[in-house]
């Protein structure tokens, strides 16, 4: 066991559903509530039991949907109930991040916070111990940090960061700032981000004095900066939590924290990252959904679900089985099944990406019964 | 509504199971039991129906398995008692139609008996009609006559019959003798047959007198002769009827009537042929299935089920639902789907005759319980 670092806070914002693995994740089944890697438990779980030795057991908060609460609390049954952040509604990563720094910096003046997905996948738990120190100690100079993954291939599934200058902070020997930000890029240009050591995959993680991030909120969107902060100062308050929620998180900007954030500060030279040299995947999609359960092995037929009566001739890809039913497949190539009790859905590797399409046609087509 | 024909009785064997189209068709929901067109009634249905008018209502016979009764009353609630032939297990063709000849011989020295499986598909009634009252002119002549059907196409799925010499018989314009049978063929040998107007599918129709059925059957394997001939003399008599079953049914030869009577009277020259002017399908796989509902239309995706519930994006081939469930598909082509309670296949058009391997898996690793 180790120490955990004083003044850290972690913190999981759970909302999204991930709408690319449908049927698997769905609203009442987020993707984060799935074993997405055969360990046996979630990834809410998995992403727990990374932080908790780092920050504390009692130093982890999850903001999520009500919804989720039970489910949140079934997961992570050591979380203490202040640290629970319930939204009524998703109003995307600013609003999430922004009231759990709001909340944790009433506590603790001068804490270090440091979010991380609940729905990601992470392998070489040592690296990423010590890519977190680093941001940490990074943190601690007053910047905001990220981690960076040095990519592995060109993938055009995630945004890329690139690094400027070395950064000199003690306790971080591979720091360095953030020239930019840029978003998914086609094949073409991922090629050259891969064939140059300055990018790096942007994993979403960012770790900051949590005064630090508010200002750089604030700075950007003081009408979201103030409806946090007055969330906040209701927040402990059992009586005036709920309603100050009711009242006013519908009201905030949704809007993600690589705008409102990462991107100014990355524009001011006050956005840090430290490579992390630990396998990463956000399972964006069935694609890398078969490729992270392939175990390298090309031509393999990926199987998910504990109770999975599979049978394969001559098939190759991946199969999710929630259910009992016996599944067989011959002779289908890069295929992708998704067998749960209401939906199922067949496609390819290939058209993983398009899976979100079906979910948007269920919607406008009044069966969202399934969604 | 026409006049049945005097002397005339329809037989329907109700055997197989069609192993290839699995998971729709299985032990207790074999393939006659199922609607295969979208025509809203199951093939054995459609086959009464094509039938009862050419030999009247209450001559037509059904020979199926003792599991089946059930079934084959509900779908043909007019067929009286005494036409429902009971196998305790499956012995074959030659047994079953042979059976069906035995026990009518007896109600009627001269009747002239037309098989005609449960499960194929036909369209065109008119010309059927026309084809059969043909055949039982050739029939009455003496021969065992069949109908061949023009092909349209080099199929390598069907078996052929080449004919020989046109035959002179009044009331059958068209009836030629058969001059050998052969096997499915390669396609490089069905694309000659099919480019020779002297061959025919073989439809596995047969029309005949039934005592020279029954004597070319004594001719070639006088042990199952003797054991039919045996069960028909017990059966009128209720009392006698299962036990001469239980006793004589299992021991009788596995055969194909191919075997035993169509090619060794097409050696004799005993064998005529008329070509049927319809529309004709097996149905053997999910490729023919497609195809057939397909409606001509390529890049198109045939759905057969009644509560379908089908989202497709791009996609080609076949869906059979068989459950409520929303089925997805994405960027598939020629792909089939078949979607039952307790079992799942994904294959393609290309691999649909590797099906009964499945099945055959199935069995040996004992998973018998979705067959």
């Amino acid at each position: 066991m180790r120490d955990p670092i004083p003044g850290f806070y972690a913190v999981i914002p759970a909302g999204g559903i991930g709408s690319r693995l449908w049927p698997l994740s769905r609203a009442d089944a987020p993707k984060f509530l799935h074993d997405l890697t055969g360990s046996g438990q979630t990834l809410l779980r998995d992403t727990w039991d990374r932080l908790a030795p780092i920050a504390g057991h009692d130093r982890v908060a999850v903001v999520t949907g009500r919804a989720h609460r039970a489910a949140v609390e079934r997961e992570l049954p050591g979380i203490p109930d202040r640290n629970v952040f319930l939204e009524s509604e998703p109003r995307d990563s600013t609003a999430a991040i922004g009231l759990a720094a709001a909340i944790l910096v009433r506590r603790e003046p001068d804490v270090i916070i440091g979010s991380f997905a609940a729905d990601h996948v992470i392998r070489g738990i040592n690296a990423f111990e010590w890519a977190v120190e680093q941001a940490i100690a990074v943190a601690r100079a007053g910047y905001i940090c990220t981690i960076g993954i040095p990519p592995t291939e060109p993938s055009v599934g995630f945004g890329y960061i690139r690094r400027a200058g070395e950064l000199t902070v003690e306790g971080a020997r591979e720091a360095a700032l953030v020239e930019r930000f840029v978003e998914k890029p086609d094949l073409a240009t991922a090629r050259t981000y891969f064939a140059d050591r300055a990018y790096l995959w942007n994993a979403g993680m960012f770790i900051s004095r949590a005064d630090v991030l508010l200002a750089e909120i604030e700075a950007q969107d003081p009408v979201l900066h103030a409806g946090l902060v007055e969330l906040a100062e209701a927040w402990d308050d059992r009586d005036r939590r709920g309603p100050a929620v009711d009242r006013i998180w519908p009201t905030l900007r949704k809007i993600a924290i690589d705008y409102v954030v990462a991107e100014p500060a990355a524009a001011k030279g006050r956005l840090a990252v430290v490579p992390g040299h630990f396998e990463w995947d956000d399972v964006g999609d069935f694609a890398s959904l078969a490729k992270l359960n392939s175990h390298g092995r090309k031509n393999d037929l990926a199987i998910l679900g504990e109770n999975a009566r599979i049978l394969s001739d001559a098939s190759s890809g991946i199969v999710v089985s929630q259910t009992a039913r016996v599944i067989s497949l011959i002779g289908v190539q890069d295929i992708v099944v998704v067998d749960t009790e209401d939906a199922l859905l067949v496609t390819t590797s290939e058209h993983a990406q398009r899976v979100k399409g079906v979910v948007d046609a269920l919607k406008l087509t009044g069966r969202g019964d399934v969604l």
